[in-house]
């Protein structure tokens, strides 16, 4: 399982707070925090304002970059922020992230495939999410035609197949897993990630249904996520499923990290 | 999701204590406080004294059904508890267990039939639990071809994959998880039980294995456990599971779950 550490996101308002007043502080305490917690890449979102994105982007790598050496994954609205990132990136970074529209598509494909870049394509035109499965996974065959065509391989595509909020239908997180199998049959040598916490939104408790979710997607063929890191829960979620699916040899990263008080 | 309550087991030496002392206190109050959780049925088992279990059976159904009319799993060792046992139950119980081992199948599936009882089904020979999904599959169809010779109709029969600990084969819970889907789909109107604990023997933080193996249990197709239902984790796991699997209406349950204080 890889993860994705989340929590340097500048659409969360104490993050673009910290942003916008240059506050390397509380920001290099984020990016410590989860590197030291075993993240692959920490996501750098540098907020809501497509103009400013490109300035506080390179602020917020190099000031990631000043206490970490984990790979950024470079979470942008406007495309215009990678070619300001590129020159004062250290590592190659995952980008996050394409989707279905084709001007999106056409200008990030070219610099993802150029820098060997990682990249998450999301199951979604525009803005809108399909509904079904089965529109979702049209829009990741057309994408999936398009990173081929650049020369991207499939290992390094992440497949996001989004998830909604089982709120306002119960299926729906039976839609993001049965999409999760379909990438996987049709796709194996891609990567599939998601953000959880969608699919618990407008309910309570929500951390046993992000971290239940977790395990289900798990088992459907997710081998990323976005999550926080420092959520033991969360932790305890994937050590336990990837435990119980054989994918722990010897049970030692259990059995270490409940040694070190992950659990309970 | 059917669930068994696990608490008035006599190989428990708290409960053997008990049925030896003959406290019926102690025991209707495990009765009572399974059947508030909402049980579909109450395991009772008299302990491991083959030539006692008939006494102490029938002094358990009736002190439980002193309390409470919950319908009993009647957990038996020797056959010939059930003949005692019969002319005092007020419900038709279910019956735990039988397995590939034709004299119990002999013995014990005419009362089965006779009096329309459910049935627990072990995937095991005798005393012994094969290794691989595929030999387990080959008990299971003999005891099919047995249970409908006698007009038990599949829907009647609980079929038990039975689970070994990861700690000995971290490759046991996938050989369970796989003999779950190979039951759903060969006997589809069959239930599926399992108990939780043996998968996580001999492991700390045994709670988090057993949550996470009832969740991806219940994905691969369980549809009853035989468990603690005071466990709140537990009961949590089963809501939140059912919630992401469209099982549960207008998130009804969960809701008044979360509100009653089930989670965290």
């Amino acid at each position: 399982m890889q993860i994705i550490g989340e929590k340097i996101n500048g659409t969360r308002k104490r993050v673009a707070q910290a942003i916008a007043e240059r506050d390397a502080t509380f920001v290099k305490k984020l990016a410590t925090k989860q590197a030291e917690a075993g993240v692959n890449w920490l996501d750098v979102n540098a907020g809501t304002h497509p103009n400013q994105e490109p300035d506080d982007l390179v602020w917020l790598v190099e000031t990631v970059q000043s206490v970490v050496d984990t790979p950024l994954c470079l979470d942008i609205v406007n495309p215009a922020s990678l070619s300001a990132a590129f020159p004062v990136i250290n590592k190659t970074p995952m980008i996050n992230s394409i989707n279905g529209e084709p001007e999106r598509l056409e200008r990030v494909l070219p610099i993802v495939a150029e820098h060997k870049c990682q990249v998450i394509a999301l199951a979604m035109d525009d803005k809108h999410v399909p509904a079904s499965g089965e529109k979702r996974m049209e829009i990741i065959h057309k994408m999936m035609v398009e990173t081929r065509a650049v020369g991207i391989p499939d290992s390094d595509v992440y497949i996001d197949p989004l998830s909604m909020t089982v709120a306002t239908n119960t299926n729906n997180a039976l839609i993001t897993l049965d999409t999760i199998r379909a990438i996987r049959q049709a796709y194996p040598d891609a990567h599939i990630t998601m953000g959880l916490s969608n699919t618990s939104f407008g309910l309570p408790a929500r951390s046993y249904i992000n971290r239940t979710f977790l395990t289900l997607a798990i088992q459907a063929g997710l081998d990323c996520a976005i999550l926080d890191p420092l959520d033991r829960e969360i932790q305890a979620a994937i050590l336990t499923t990837e435990l119980l699916l054989g994918q722990d040899r010897r049970c030692l990263n259990y059995v270490r990290a409940s040694r070190k008080g992950v659990f309970g």
